[in-house]
């Protein structure tokens, strides 16, 4: 009967929602109160912010529309912790959010005591309109989003304070990641796969994005993927080989932004007393040759290639070839927020986890795509424009967030997310090396 | 026998860059020396660093690496007119092309009839190298299109001179632009066209931008092209339904640049007593409500776009469309330099001449894709970045350099090219309005 | 003897010290741990920061040049609490200082609670040197300042939330200061002084900073200085006539400020549900017509005093005019951080406390200054350029830290300091209006 | 009789008036066309505004008001040709001036004529309102300042011309000026003054501008100035000792300069194949020793100062030295347009003439100041405000326009203007070094 799948639903979707809830804060538990206003760049937030915000989606979607007799918890919050939906008024700016020194953390930690009572006693209470639970899922994944997020900025952050602060010094793999000075890996290999007429993005039913939709047919010509990621030892050979003083390996933007950002190296590189460090969640650290290099902008990705005589997969191409490749990897689970070294004789390796994994796509809509109506509809749509796609998830992400089909899209020159390199290439090849 | 093929196609060159070497002169001709040195954005050159830069071209990927015992007409030249080729070393800063006092225009002058020389006892010499006919081939279809760009920097010269100067006062069509205050179109009609595999890009054979190659299979959905460009009274609609004031339509990028820049119209509109004003080359006039709409970005076609309920083509949309319509419309040989209104019976109408037509395409390289060997490489491929891609030429392009297959980019939020709206949409339509 | 009067001399500076020291913890007392960290623009630091800069001071000029077997408290604290010192080496970027989250709050209190054990054992030692000595007291006035930039950094950052935060709720004079919407002041009448050669500056004994010696004379015209300073209720005047619309009355930095900043009313001024409002460290209120006008910058300043048809003060006529007056008036202590209606009959009144009184001086060394050897030395002279003088201190400055000689000195552009207006004129005037 | 001596007053005005006149068009005639339109930065003008400009004065404050049935010669030139008179009503943008390509040079050329012509009819015509007969005078030197700023901003233009273009290879003193590479100058001596009550600024009668009254009088301490300016082989030994690398030297806004604006020697200095090269308006010659060092700005100048132990003096102090000195020099008639070597045996010598000196005085009114009613009062008065006074006149002053009296003004960080040093010291030395 309709009514108790639903009351089924709902059930799992409360333990969801429990699960994910608790999961943020957590995240924040090793933190001092003055990190949670900590905004070291406009396009990071406060991890006090992203607490707030992602409670404010609920309280903004679900309780007030839906939720009888629901009193918002502070008046002003809506303006406070609203972030880029235009439809749902006036926003606080932005590059101000570290500035708002109230709400304390403790305020901002009954809000989301309050909103939570909330929503569980709604999710509770009867038989649930689908397109609500629809939505309270949105809030989740969104959520796990924003746990992303956290840990990008708070890197950041973080990174600026010449103190050089951890995160947590208790991280898995924290004892031997500085080891790796000698390359053990193999070459990079290549996988082919045929060309001609493949399907892409999300099939109609179970959790995705609006942007992975409609699923749809492409052309693609031949084509191979490198059967790993770029490790360090490999960037470092194009570091070393004058790549960042090299104008003909450069997109003319990604040139422009070498020379006005001084760029040398991938983000939190420094090189210090003879040798490359780098900074990680867990502190400083040698840089560990076989780890995927990270932190790396498109710009830096897309000239690493063409200086290895390649080029990046398309986002079509990265989808063929882990569209059956299980979801397994070195994720936020594995509480290491650091790629690794390779693991396992799967091929392609790394798809998923490690590092964002830059492609040449740039981020637009799906033949037939159409945002949903009203502010949800501001989630995705409206980015589409001068961003690239990322696929693959990282060691940040949740292992429960991410798909084959997965939309991840940042502007050419970010660095802060964890954002690496597969190369490809055309047509079937079968030997080694690129 | 070879050689003799190879010199009547060297005789048939010899002319082709006399008519297009000569081409640019007559563009200057209605010009004061004064307004040679016009520089009013950093995007835009004046006229006479295009008239220097296009001879720079012949003289370095010519002259100097094949004129036997040529000699550089000024030492400090190639530094002062390279544009944007880092492999031919440092050069001048493009914000600074407008404070070139010297070289004088008369310097100038003598710079073009030297190179012209050289290039024509060059061209007369004896059997040629294909891939040095290929090059001179490419450096006149780079002057043409500074011939355009000439024609696009004057208009935004002009507009910013209080004393709105005309180009030419003698523009074919000069007389009855501004009559039209009240439409006569039909309204907007559909032509559709059956999805599947399609091929797209320049054939191996004949000149082409390495841009527009390799020829490559797509596959698309069944889809429609409006029959005609989207007019200024269409425009206006938007404008007064409050477009420009509403974020539901717009980009984000978009929202933030309509704010930032306060866009309440095309550039070059201006409302003045009562009514919408516009500046052309042949001075300011009346906005005429037939003609198509011209000087937006891409932001604000796909705002207009959203706003109509559909969308632009994508460039292989566009590209299906076009490739059997015959090369014929509104160009520069018309002498207007102006959008006109829609003239005949062809469906879909205006795919050539008239405005650029912004797609939904980003510009990206095609499959296979490889850049030139060289200096020359970097002409179109370091670009492939943030840019979108527009199609057809315009009423200021020469019909002899426009392909069905021809890729034109700008940033998004670019207006100073003539370049205006084709709308498109999902399906196989066969109804009228959007 | 000797040694026994430095006894006592060290005694009574031990006191001040712990007195001076004490203050500052309790302006911190009402904050949450958040708020050590608002940093709302680069003129501003954070709490935290000024708790460790001042605290920097002492261990850097005292501790570590002349405390035997003095370990620094951390080894990174130099580099990240020096301010403008450029000769201890490299600083911490001033507008990053809000980015601190780390050292926390607890950190900073332990360095002030080690520093200051040391130091108050080094001051319980011995016979100390006079250099010694001066340089304490030098960091206690140091110290002083930062007070007072305490308040006014705090006022700057709360304004900015939306919450709009009362750093407390409890100070003086919060009962009534909304109440005065009716002027009860008598109109403002001048005080002449005769012209010829003035003594300038501070005595060569007692304690005053670099910038305030040699004492020396100036010659003087005739003037007069209002008895009062300008109230909210004239400036509103000032406002209501056009003020800032009108570049008649302002200087053409002034106006470009003005209309670049879009200035309408002082800072902290807003105009809402038909009344003006004010921000104060207590809250917000109603403007009280009777209180001193505050958070004008030197231009709002000068042009006030023109559209009245006088001008400010120089510092010279100020300090004629303050030299033998009672240090008495609305300071720090008397725990209202707000200017005050003018109380009792002294003529003129209000020259110490309420607001700092911009003069038209230009911020220059006096004849014969040269600044102190070694970092001391940039204490002051290194700013004598482009700012204008402020006197008399203001209803956030401590009573024992001003003098008639004391110069204060900001941008011209500058309002978040405590900054008002006194009007003069040229000659020995009699009458009461300007 | 009255009216005759008037009559004789304005027959001299008329032939001041067309000797001024004709000068401005002298300065411009070595010119191209192309070079009037060049504005290399917003504080310079294009030749063809300065040439406009300095007309529109005549015609907006002369003909307009006072010259019965006068036309204005273009509606539109009021606008175009205002600089910073708020009270004539909005302007054409400072920094666009550049991009002004029409009006032509032609165009601007029969504006002056046209002009011209009636201010003369104007002049013949009868007794003239003394008034008036000192807005003319006000107009032509007015004029003469633009004839130098004429020639520093054709500098400025030129020198970022990689051709190096000359104004004119027939200079004088061309010949010989790069020859000095060994110093034959004495050591720097000093002239002593004793102290007191002095008076300072214009008397009533004769030309003078607003600013340098009302005469007044000022108290001097005993003071010394430099015998001659500061040379380049003087400023070289700064350069040497490091003096762009100590901050100890510099105000705190100067080594902010320094920094950001990379600053390694005086404007126009460029060291390269093994030695130091300066561009002058006669091409690029190397550096003398004996020339006046020049191009400094104030921080630098104060810069070089501290470095050699003394200070700048202060205008009270440059105008008591120079007020019974001849009014002789290197000026604009000698033709050079650079300074030159010490000539003669005045002490102090080089006061007028050669480079503006810098002094440690702000630009600030005089006691008693106050502007000419209406916009004629824009004229210098709003400038009170972050500058600092020179003093002195140069090598591309008129000799008929300087005094004793005359204040000129820049901005601390500007370099264009031919601005050098002189130092002074407390008391009345009679050493020789300092």
């Amino acid at each position: 009967m309709a009514i108790s799948t639903s009351k089924t639903l709902t059930t799992t979707l409360e333990q969801q929602y429990q699960v994910v809830r608790r999961r943020t804060e957590e995240i924040c538990a090793p933190l001092e109160i003055e990190d949670y206003g900590l905004q070291s760049m406009p396009d990071a937030s406060p991890p006090k912010w992203h607490l707030a915000h992602t409670t404010w989606f609920f309280e903004t979607f679900i309780l007030l529309p839906h939720g009888e007799g629901y009193d918002a918890f502070h008046p002003r919050y809506g303006y406070l912790f609203n972030s880029y939906y235009e439809a749902m008024g006036v926003r606080h700016p932005r590059p101000q959010r570290g500035l708002l020194s109230r709400p304390t953390v403790e305020d901002v930690y009954q809000y989301r005591a309050y909103v939570d009572d909330h929503i569980l006693a709604f999710l509770r209470q009867a038989a649930m309109d689908p397109a609500l639970i629809d939505l309270i899922r949105l809030g989740l994944h969104h959520e796990q989003q924003h746990q992303e997020l956290l840990l990008t900025d708070l890197k950041h952050g973080f990174h600026l304070n010449p103190l050089l602060p951890a995160y947590r010094e208790d991280l898995a793999g924290a004892d031997h990641v500085s080891l790796g000075q000698t390359s053990i890996l193999k070459p990079l290999g290549w996988v082919g796969y045929v060309g001609g007429v493949h399907e892409l993005g999300a099939p109609e039913q179970g959790f995705a994005f609006d942007n992975e939709r409609p699923r749809h047919a492409v052309y693609l010509q031949d084509f191979s993927v490198a059967d790993r990621l770029v490790t360090n030892g490999e960037y470092l050979e194009f570091i070393e080989a004058g790549g960042y003083q090299n104008p003909a390996y450069w997109l003319a933007e990604g040139w422009m932004t070498v020379q006005s950002e001084q760029w040398q190296a991938p983000l939190y590189w420094e090189y210090e007393a003879g040798r490359w460090w780098i900074m990680s969640l867990g502190g400083r650290r040698w840089v560990c040759l076989d780890e995927p290099v990270c932190h790396v902008s498109f710009y830096e990705a897309d000239a690493y290639a063409r200086w290895a005589g390649v080029r990046l997969p398309t986002e079509a191409e990265w989808e063929v070839a882990a569209q059956d490749a299980p979801i397994q990897g070195n994720f936020a689970e594995e509480d290491r927020f650091h790629p690794m070294p390779l693991q396992g004789q799967q091929r392609p390796a790394q798809l998923f986890g490690d590092v964002w994994e830059w492609t040449q796509s740039a981020y637009l809509p799906y033949p037939g795509f159409s945002p949903a109506p009203g502010a949800v509809g501001e989630y995705n749509g409206k980015f589409m424009c001068n961003q690239m796609v990322l696929r693959g998830g990282s060691c940040v992400t949740s292992q429960s967030h991410i798909r084959a089909s997965y939309r991840n899209f940042f502007y050419p020159g970010a660095r802060w997310q964890f954002s690496g390199i597969r190369l490809a290439k055309d047509g079937m090849h079968l030997g080694s090396q690129p």
